[in-house]
């Protein structure tokens, strides 16, 4: 990948500000948790892996600088920075998952150092959490490329060559610190010499398919062809698609997979037309907490997205404008979901529910 | 309604530029065929029914000026116009149709003036070919109100209030001369007291949904919600539809309709859902020489519409882009189709093929 999502400086988060691809290629350097909690809101960084390890970042430079000297205090300000991160975004699960991994560290890291004094104490704990977050960027990158490996194995059972992927919204090395989840298979096919060829619904209202997926395929010398979300079933229709893959925010216990708007309206359609309907994921965006996909809580933002958009007003003022960020798909249209794991088939209260590391292979 | 799609003023057509609502209505008048083809072609009067009038005057400013005295020198003259203003969008039937129908008023007046010199017949056959234009305006205001009449007949079934109703594109009042095929049941359920609620896809590229639809509803004090297209499937997943309706540009003698891209999409969906699907289409969009709608010729458009629509590029440069105008939802899909003439039902092949006139009503 040409372009890094997240890499640690030493002293600051650097973050690809996605907001102003494709027409610049921006960063921000972060140095606080309200300018992170800022840029995962804004969706300057965003996909579902990259928040989790943006937010752990978040958290471990909410506490860098706390400098009290004792234990209590010191918790208490990393459950307070935890708690003002975990408002920044509702869907996806990969925030509060990597939120809690860090408390977890620091709790652990209390105990091993109790027999140091409260200040050593916590300067250690400080290491140990920034030891955390590099940590999740090297499992990050190891996790999309099993996933890779496991997607390759579902596609090369597809004879066409090209092989013609739909994908919606941005799962590739951007939604992640470098490689993606639902691109991963695409680029390490590649690799092995398969050719592709991939429809890129734009992805209204922030346009990150047409911003973010066309651009880093075209990074890549994917053949792309951007479409408008509306277009997808009618290239289905000509038979132009073998299979689509898309990411996730949040996956039920069941199967139900909350992923970007429009999602739903896609895997109805491929199930319409025969196609597959793959959802490639990291184990630490499924949720076995909620039974359904309707206990998953779907963020709603601005009318303005949507009306004023791209620099034009494109809606009349005075008329009620309705933007969820994410629908629910449920189980039963999802073929396959592709973890770092494997390939967990339906039913997925099953594959998914008696561990990550027994999911169905095939 | 407040505004005028298509009005002559004694010399010119006078059209409201379309591609600048919501934020301004301006109007354009036209005086001559090159006028006219352009205004069709950039879209600044959209919507088959409108197309078809706006065909018929350019069709007659293209003529009017015509200065020979031969009659045989006028008829090449009108068919050159003809054949000049039919290469101005391919997929609405309503401009063949009326062009055709401009045609056939010239061969006949020209038969009824056969004892005049060829100076005054040439004078009868334009002062003809004006008169027709204006029965034009005339009927598909008879048109639009009567299927607006059947329309509200097949929503009275429903039992709820306010009645949901999802829309695509905009087949409302800006896309005839003044009532609308899609939007006209609810304009007339509507004087008649009954309450809906309007969702309208914003219908990318060109945004007639966000721009026009949602424009002329809330003239005329229908509640409406603007959504992207791709959050139709969420709205429908969350029982908020109660019904779909749409217009055409064209219908296949077996029921297959072509309507603005991402109707396929919306059809499917609502079939997903058990959401009737409804379209509403002057028979004159109804096309008996085309046996599915396979043969129904599909415009493309260029793709700076989707990378540079509003004003900002939002796809990166060197990537492909696909923009058809049109898609085709087959006759299974639809659960029926409005006319004028009544509510046609499946079979269509019969309901369609054995004359309007006898289109099965319910």
């Amino acid at each position: 990948m040409m372009l890094q999502t997240i890499t640690w400086t030493g002293q600051a988060v650097r973050l690809l500000d996605q907001t102003r691809l494709p027409m610049e290629t921006a960063y921000l350097e972060i140095i606080n948790e309200r300018q992170m909690s800022d840029a995962i809101k804004r969706l300057a960084v965003r996909g579902a892996p990259a928040i989790g390890v943006a937010a752990a970042f978040g958290l471990y430079l909410g506490v860098r600088e706390h400098r009290g000297s004792e234990l209590l205090g010191f918790y208490a300000r990393l459950n307070q920075v935890a708690d003002y991160l975990a408002e920044s975004r509702p869907t996806a699960v990969n925030l509060f998952w990597a939120l809690d991994r860090i408390r977890r560290v620091a709790r652990s890291a209390g105990r091993d150092t109790c027999n140091a004094s409260p200040h050593d104490a916590i300067d250690l704990i400080k290491h140990r959490l920034l030891a955390e977050c590099l940590s999740m960027v090297e499992e990050d990158n190891r996790v999309c490329r099993a996933i890779g490996e496991h997607g390759v194995q579902l596609l090369a059972a597809i004879r066409n060559s090209p092989i013609e992927i739909l994908t919606h919204c941005n799962a590739g090395g951007l939604a992640t610190v470098q490689y993606g989840t639902a691109l991963a298979p695409i680029y390490l096919g590649a690799e092995q010499g398969m050719k592709f060829h991939v429809w890129s619904d734009e992805t209204r209202p922030l346009l990150q398919g047409s911003r973010i997926t066309a651009f880093e395929l075209r990074e890549n010398s994917i053949p792309v062809t951007v479409i408008c979300d509306s277009m997808a079933a009618s290239v289905m229709a000509q038979r132009k698609v073998h299979a689509v893959i898309v990411g996730t925010d949040r996956v039920a216990a069941n199967g139900d997979v909350a992923n970007k708007i429009g999602t739903l309206s896609v895997a109805i359609v491929a199930r319409h037309f025969g196609i597959p309907f793959y959802v490639a994921a990291p184990s630490s965006s499924i949720d076995l907490s909620m039974a359904t996909g309707e206990e998953i809580p779907i963020e709603q933002r601005s009318g303005e997205e949507i009306s004023r958009g791209f620099g034009r007003q494109t809606a009349p003022d005075g008329v009620d404008i309705y933007n969820p960020a994410f629908d629910v798909t449920p189980a039963e249209l999802v073929s396959a979901i592709i973890t770092e794991k494997g390939v967990c088939r339906p039913p997925y209260a099953q594959s998914l529910g008696r561990g990550d590391s027994r999911a169905t292979t095939r």
